[in-house]
């Protein structure tokens, strides 16, 4: 069995990688753009000149009238005023003309229809004002002289550029190729979107994400049916696909499992040049060249052969880093390139030296600085791409980047994103969701991305000045007062004036499996030796409940099992027992429902938001502050439908600290 | 035939238009989204969400090994390392797992299968360190939650969403409907583009320019072929347009002309809102709505029905500035906003009060400081909007902006373009056309654009720092010297320390029509009473060569017929030559065959280019130097082939001063 596995991948720079393959492309003609060949304009649109453009005919071709009224000789209307208006006789010292129309012979002006007064017989008109030569008259060639340059070679033609080459006498344009791109996702694990899913099985989307990019780098794309794991049929599958294809990408098999036969394939139809690179996420990429296309002469002979990672942010950056700017080049000319914002990074990153590291984060900005949060989640959250906002690339030879360091951060948003963004951090509530998805509703062009850390978490985020509002539920125990005593010790204090305001009440109970097997009905069931609880993380509000209420119930945690084992949310403490990792866990009723889990309520808590005064006062967070007074609102709508909220105290101001 | 017109036109200021326009599309339903459709996944990039999606499982849907290798339980790795290692047995304490494959019920942790020494038999394996839990397992929800939100509703959908959408249990998604739009070119002067036009005949390209600006803000478009100027014929086009769409506009008969039918249409087939508004360009718009809709209940009852105004950046500037926000509106999004940057204006621009006006302006930086340059030609000239890189609004109640001051433009090329132009201002040669294709077309990511304010206009820009060279033919009048006297005098003697760089040799001479009928063979032809001269501008330095060689042969400029008519670029005067408006104009050899004029060399010149030093030592005018110094460049053998050119001290720096 270990014998059919190759692990032979070895990991080269990215930068190596790249002039490596290019190299090989170089030598089998593939470094430079494909075919041109002529379209025309109606079908020109997005497509990339493949030589300069000149104008054969003038733009206008003729001396036009630029107005409706009538042609004149200027020097007749000398004299002409209010006090001593002139006649012209029409057809002799006026002609009637449109918008348009060429001057006529021997006529160097046009009046204005409004500033004529056309007498009753119809044979004269009388003018007010002598008229300067050229007046209304678009000079043959103004807009542009036959020969003069229209559009260089290697411009993406937009819509005006269309005109352009319309007005100056062309009816089509020689433009590259379209580069033709195969996806061939394979994997006997797959199933396509929209099927369900059983355990050890994957939904494929990567040849969704990987064509829509080919797509937006101006491909025509086929996206192949999923291949399972079995070497003659992906052969098979990427044997056909060069036959038509320029590119063809294997997904996945490119790391050295048992079933990874894409280098083998891609060594028997042509060379591997680089199998692994040093880059995080996506080391297992292969890049190659196949020799072995079709002898139709209308297609070059070679096609460049890659295998992308499976993983999704892998794939997604492999596509994005080496495969799109070849794409590009394929058309002849550059990628894109994305702004760069420079940006304050809200954690330490430890990255590996050796490795290209490729960071997502969000941003947004907070007072003057732009604030750059790391997104949670390894190389298959797809979700850490749907939340980016930017990556910051940490380079090889760097061991990372400390909390509160100047970063640049390539923006993968419209820039104008970056400050209309409302930046929550705390605890988390799924009413955040809920509430970022009203405001995308309410057509207000705001967003709300929220970051977990806990309730204690996102009152220091507050102190370093890295959100506009924090959602806390932080118990005193000795006072058994929610959140005041906490934002006075941590914000207050330190002269940072802020509102606490009501979002809602909620119940916190206990998760349990559907019928709960264990008999689980209070909080002293959690000592019981055939119970395994999950815990929240230290600083989350929630833990401090529990410990609270242990200490209240004088329940010692070191009884409790499973009390080490922490999770970030609600939802992945509802997710570890749903699984059947644990027994129970403490959370609301929300994310049990989500997960089907049945609960047992213990009592009730306040979830507020916490908010700079700064920022309650500012314009940016005007429209959220609006909704979450609305008494009729959508929003208050669904949170009262999700069971287990109290919204009574939604947007009212509970202290100013 | 004045009866005909309907001269009605009232222009209303740009915000009350719309604002008008939007009362009565909100009254006919028209104001918001269109109807949701399903669509699958493959077909669902770039559409917008009608819905806010919410997870139907959770990404994992289970623990997921995350690396090809063996399943274990951690607490059997405790104390395993390089001096004592740990064997387990495969099958009871190990399990072979691929990427993906479920954790095998009982194990915690995966060991990959590069740290892992499978043993002869087949029935142990060795490992050399401890395992912490959870080492490369995917928890089930670490992606996406069941019942989280995937993406709120009026997203626009990106290649990653594919991926979230799918991973998330989707297999398709609710989006807005397209926007179904036509556009029906009118006008009997019109032809189709590749089409011969003769005098009096428009190349029709606005349907192209306003087709591919609706396909970019997501519509179907149709675009209907040309309709005469026939009433019935084109609100015959129309009905037919408005049984199938959801906006119908024509271009154009939006003014008051004898032929423009468009209000009167609009009325008829519903109502005019609006008719005329107060931008420039644009004024002559239609607004209107029909309600005149077929009875199909699976469209809306009503249409958006405007006329466009024919000169071509008029109609696209309605088109931005009015009709693709509807566009956008209707699929539940906001039309995405361009970047603003800050620019220093070149100079002074008169605006009318009362009318809102949209000035296109070429950008570049230079120095620290980004400057626009207001690009020439009213609203026919479509190459402005070629040539444009931001859009500076001068609003209703302003007069204008003076030189030199501080301005917001609106960007319309991608923000990297504006450090990478190379800004040229000064004389027209054609060389700098063929410049800015060659560099287009090594591919370097460089544009260079070019101003035409004649040779002493160019060494103005340069004190004033708004260009990075100056192409300049100044004679000296005194010594005979071409340019240094200029530059000392303008640059050296300010402190402004430069270089100049020969570009070309040319040969300057008059223009004549072909067979040159009225047989002029010298300067001393210009004073015929039967000859009639084109001049150039004041401060060209064509200007100066003539007036320097009219004195040398003793002739008075005043008894030159056409002296006083000035043209600003050689092609131009070549134009009025080849037109008729003039017998002669002097010139370059190259603009007299751009438009197949015969030629009267006089003597030639030198054309240089005059770089300050700070950018002649710069990065950015590197590979423009470098061309210009390489001797077997194409962009060399294309002046030569032009004819009239030297090139022989092309690249060479004549002096530094």
């Amino acid at each position: 069995m270990s014998s059919e596995r190759n692990i032979y991948l070895r990991d080269v720079p990215l930068d190596t990688a790249i002039a490596s393959w290019h190299a090989a492309l170089e030598t089998a003609g593939l470094l430079r753009p494909l075919e041109r060949e002529r379209v025309f304009l109606h079908q020109a649109f997005q497509r990339v000149t493949a030589a300069p453009v000149w104008a054969r005919v003038s733009a206008p071709h003729y001396h036009a009238c630029a107005m409706d009224g009538y042609a004149v000789r200027s020097v007749d209307t000398t004299g002409a005023s209010e006090t001593s208006p002139k006649r012209l006789a029409i057809g002799t010292s006026a002609f009637p003309v449109d918008t348009g129309d060429p001057l006529p012979a021997g006529t160097d002006a046009v009046i204005m229809i409004e500033q004529v007064l056309e007498l009753p017989a119809g044979a004269e008109i009388e003018i007010m004002a002598a008229t300067p030569p050229w007046q209304y008259v678009r000079a043959m060639g103004e807009d542009m002289v036959a020969s003069e340059l229209v559009l260089p070679s290697g411009h993406r033609i937009r819509s005006q550029d269309l005109g352009a080459l319309a007005g100056s006498g062309h009816g089509d344009v020689l433009v590259w190729r379209k580069p033709r791109v195969a996806i061939i996702p394979t994997g006997s694990e797959l199933v396509a979107a929209g099927e369900t899913a059983r355990p050890g099985e994957i939904i494929e989307y990567n040849s969704l994400v990987l064509a829509a990019m080919a797509q937006e780098a101006g491909c025509a794309v086929t996206r192949f049916p999923i291949v399972r794991d079995n070497y003659a049929a992906i052969k098979a599958a990427v044997s056909q696909a060069l036959e038509e294809h320029d590119l063809v990408a294997i997904n996945a098999g490119s790391s050295a499992g048992r079933e990874d036969f894409t280098s083998r394939i891609v060594a028997e139809l042509g060379r591997v040049c680089v199998h692994g690179i040093a880059i995080r996420p996506g080391h297992p990429a292969i890049l190659g060249v196949a020799e072995r296309r079709a002898q139709d002469p209308s297609l070059p002979i070679n096609a460049a052969l890659v295998g992308i990672p499976g993983y999704p942010v892998s794939a997604v950056l492999v596509f994005d880093q080496i495969v799109g700017p070849l794409l590009y080049r394929w058309q002849g000319m550059a990628a894109p390139e994305r702004p760069v914002v420079r940006a304050t990074i809200t954690r330490k990153i430890v990255s590996p030296a050796g490795d290209d590291e490729f960071v997502r984060v969000s941003l947004g900005q907070v007072g003057e600085r732009i604030i750059a949060s790391p997104l949670a989640g390894g190389a298959g959250v797809i979700t850490s791409l749907v939340k980016a906002d930017g990556v910051l690339k940490i380079p090889r030879m760097s061991e990372g980047v400390h909390a509160g360091a100047q970063v640049d951060v390539e923006l993968h948003c419209p820039p104008g994103k970056i400050n209309r963004t409302i930046l929550a951090i705390g605890s988390h509530d799924l009413c955040l969701d809920l509430l970022a998805a009203a405001l995308k509703q309410s057509g207000a062009p705001l967003f709300l991305t929220s970051a977990h850390v806990g309730s204690l978490g996102g009152l220091m985020a507050l102190q370093r000045g890295e959100a506009h509002l924090a959602g806390s539920h932080l118990l005193d125990e000795a006072s058994g007062e929610y959140n005041l005593p906490a934002v006075r010790d941590m914000l207050a204090s330190r002269d940072i004036r802020s509102v606490v305001l009501g979002l809602v009440t909620r119940v916190q109970g206990l998760m349990v499996p559907r019928g709960n097997p264990k008999r689980i009905t209070g909080l002293r069931d959690l000592t019981r030796g055939d119970v395994t609880f999950v815990n929240r993380q230290r600083g989350a509000g929630t833990r401090v409940l529990l410990d609270y209420e242990l200490k209240k119930h004088e329940l010692d945690p070191r009884n409790v099992r499973g009390y080490e084992r922490q999770e970030y949310t609600h939802l992945s403490v509802a997710v570890a027992v749903s699984s059947g990792l644990a027994d129970c866990g403490l959370g609301i009723l929300a994310a049990a429902r989500a997960l089907e889990l049945d609960f047992v309520p213990l009592l009730e808590e306040r979830y507020d938001l916490v908010v700079p005064r700064e920022h309650f006062d500012g314009p940016l967070l005007a429209p959220l502050l609006a909704n979450l007074r609305d008494t009729t609102s959508a929003f208050r709508a669904d949170v009262k439908a999700m069971g287990g909220y109290g919204v009574d105290r939604m947007g009212d101001v509970l202290a100013e600290l």
